[in-house]
């Protein structure tokens, strides 16, 4: 079973690096783009055989405690099968 | 309109931040999780009006040559609108 964990900054957050890509596809010439945010995904693989029941509740403790920190960031768990 | 670019490292680069988080994940009883590798997206907005025409191909050139490094990575463009 594969999992995906997305894990992204809060819109209220500021996104420096974002910015900073913005910014270089602005000098590039990329004028019609007008943000850039960054988020980050993990893949994760469960051992052949794990219930999906119990691998839902634990992928969400996982991705709330270790994956994302929540002050800042949100997250959305999704299962590729 | 918006736009979403993945990029990941190819399966055959090793990701050794993945393993990392793999580690930890096993250190703290998640014992059913065998594998886990590391990405990143890009949230990008076009400025209103942009045709879906002229931002397709723009966009593709932008993860090829900006956003990924095509030697390791991998990437996907994805529009969500």
């Amino acid at each position: 079973m594969k999992a995906r964990v997305y894990v992204s900054l809060k819109p209220t957050v500021l996104d420096p690096q974002g910015q900073t890509i913005r910014s270089a596809l602005a000098g590039l010439g990329h004028q019609s783009i007008t943000d850039v945010r960054q988020g980050k995904f993990f893949d994760i693989q469960f051992a052949p055989g794990t219930a999906r029941a119990q691998a839902e509740p634990e992928l969400q403790q996982i991705a709330r405690d270790v994956l994302a920190n929540p002050v800042i960031e949100d997250y959305r768990v999704e299962f590729l099968d």
